[in-house]
């Protein structure tokens, strides 16, 4: 396989953004980072999106993006796995690269979500319709279970969920291409309206549309186009039941923890030697479990992490320093790429005002539904 | 790259299959091309589909699919590219094997389009929404002012059409797993009722339910494994203007075109050495074009290859000998997988009462939309 790089990132805003349209928004981001890495042609592209048919009523967005974004006819496709679909695509365009297919790539992540649809219908289709849904459960209710068998288990509290709002707040407040770019206090999480118990809407990430795009490439070309060089050094993916209720711990995110080990394997790095990850906190409680499946923080201490500070700008182990999916915005198919945007913005020591120190190693996960399918790229500088 | 390989194939049979759901009929495909291979488990999965979402309620069907197959945790993805979806799902699975990442890797398509969906709908969610969707037009209508201009420019007819369906009732009326196994006539066609002049509901290709599935891995692991091994000479994609009005010909089909040269490269042969193809008949007028844009007749000549008998079972180049999209069925994620089994069986010498005499290399090529994307492979024994 050769060795993969990644010199070019974009994105746009997130958040409402009613005046622009599907194929406005990834062009903005697809040309902010062909311009940002300077090249001059890309070879193949790949899109993530999990279901711009429920959304907008356009499916084949691969091909639409490669007309739109004046790059037709090179290979492009759609990838999709539900919140997920962005991480990968990032992977597909991996491979694309390390497999001596394609040179320099695109990989991208859009949706298009306040546009009038039924947005927790389409989200509910990444659950398992005939077994979840139709029986009446969505999204905050199946990740409301996760978190009451936790506090049971570990006696954690609502306190904790609502510091990790707090935190990624606190972060995205220093993001300027956030949805929200306002501090929150404890009290905030705690009194907002509740969904599904102990889920309120402040443990709850926002609906959003955004697109992100990075440019990949080998180490090689990279280093002969003089850019700073972000290297891909693993990448792992994995699959779990696709319903909640057929796993043998409910608590357990398997495919997290398994995506997680393959891309510590391919890195030949350990969890402690990471400096900063962007995660995928959908809900709160996701946060907390997905650091543990991780290796950051013990079984049942990730909350204990957070309260003590471990996960915000200055700890040990900085996670969503780009306000995560709770404040950035979380526009489903975006998601994974933007988490590599703001990875590689801070080991090229761009990221501003949530600048980490001494960031050598990043890591992004993004998950798909209740943890279904998840993706972990490993970077260094 | 290493050297790429299909060693298993399976599907399902393609039709109304109103008793099995989406994952029942995956499945059903899986499990036979893991059977046909040999193999004990596969390392990852590429599962194209065009619309789950509009056409069932479901999403996220890679680590569905993957769950239900029983192969999770392995990394699992859906591929869209509208009715391209399976031959682009087969292109990422030829990728990573190629790469080096993952060694037996199952490329599978499916879609399950007749639960009651509004088909037309879904299906047009693969053409432009905002320039050509809501102007009113599908796609009958779109490949019927295709068809006008053919006709206009080289002089062909309504009976040039028939004909492309005559010839592929009568090989999909030897192919047990076709939706329709009955003979047709020019008279049936030609008085057929009419959808968009000139295109009768007996010039397009049905609606249907059905999966393919093909296991894919190394040419070294495959000689272990002491199968026929099918190799993958080449590979082929490409993308144009998503909207049929905005090409500079409407003839053209620029995807077709280059995803054929590329796939012609890296196998190193010329049209000529083909032996038979499955190409993307959704409408009759489209293999006319397809054939064209591959190289097998001279630009405005196909009405006339398929009138001599060249393009039958026992002509010069034998198209769609599975009986096509027209008369095997065409649920639409499936089809480009479908296209692979049935080259596989061909040159495995296994076709049956459709075998091709003296088959080497074989070709596949799927399309989605009016032609904003097409892939192409390159298969030999």
């Amino acid at each position: 396989m050769r060795e993969v790089a990644v010199i070019g990132v974009g994105m746009t805003k997130f958040g409402e953004l009613w005046t622009k349209s599907l194929r406005d928004i990834f062009v903005e981001a697809g040309l902010k980072a062909i311009d940002d890495a300077g090249v001059d042609h890309i070879d193949a592209m790949y899109v993530g999106s999990m279901t711009p048919g429920l959304f907008v009523g356009q499916e084949h967005i691969g091909a639409m993006m490669a007309d739109y974004l004046g790059v037709a006819p090179i290979p492009a496709v759609r990838i999709e796995s539900a919140c997920a679909s962005g991480g990968f695509a990032f992977r597909q365009a991996f491979l694309d690269v390390a497999s001596g297919m394609n040179d320099i790539v695109l990989a991208g992540g859009v949706e298009k979500m306040t546009d009038g649809a039924d947005v927790t219908y389409a989200l509910s289709t990444a659950a398992d319709q005939e077994y979840e849904c139709y029986q009446g459960i969505t999204f905050p209710g199946l990740y409301a279970m996760i978190a009451n068998a936790y506090f049971e288990k570990y006696g954690a509290s609502r306190k904790h969920l609502a510091m990790v709002a707090v935190k990624n707040h606190k972060n995205g407040a220093l993001n300027p291409n956030a949805q929200f770019q306002s501090e929150i206090t404890i009290d905030d999480v705690l009194n907002a309206t509740m969904v599904a118990d102990p889920i309120t809407v402040m443990d709850s990430s926002p609906v959003s549309d955004g697109a992100a795009c990075v440019i990949v490439t080998t180490v090689d070309i990279a280093k002969k186009l003089k850019k700073p060089i972000v290297k891909v050094l693993g990448s792992g993916a994995g699959t779990d039941t696709i319903a909640l209720h057929q796993r043998k711990d409910i608590l357990s995110l398997e495919a997290v923890r398994i995506a997680g080990e393959r891309a510590y394997k391919m890195a030949g790095i350990k969890p402690s030697e990471v400096n900063f990850a962007e995660v995928h906190d959908c809900f709160t409680i996701a946060e907390l479990c997905i650091i543990e499946e991780l290796g950051f923080a013990p079984r049942g201490k990730a909350g204990e992490l957070t309260e003590k500070g471990e996960t915000s700008l200055n700890g040990k182990i900085p996670i969503n320093t780009s306000g995560g999916l709770k404040s950035k915005g979380h526009p489903v198919g975006a998601t994974g790429i933007a988490q590599i945007v703001e990875v590689v913005e801070q080991l090229r020591g761009n990221a501003g005002k949530r600048q980490v120190k001494n960031a050598r190693i990043g890591l992004t996960q993004n998950m798909g539904g209740s943890g279904a399918s998840s993706v972990v790229h490993i970077f260094t500088i």
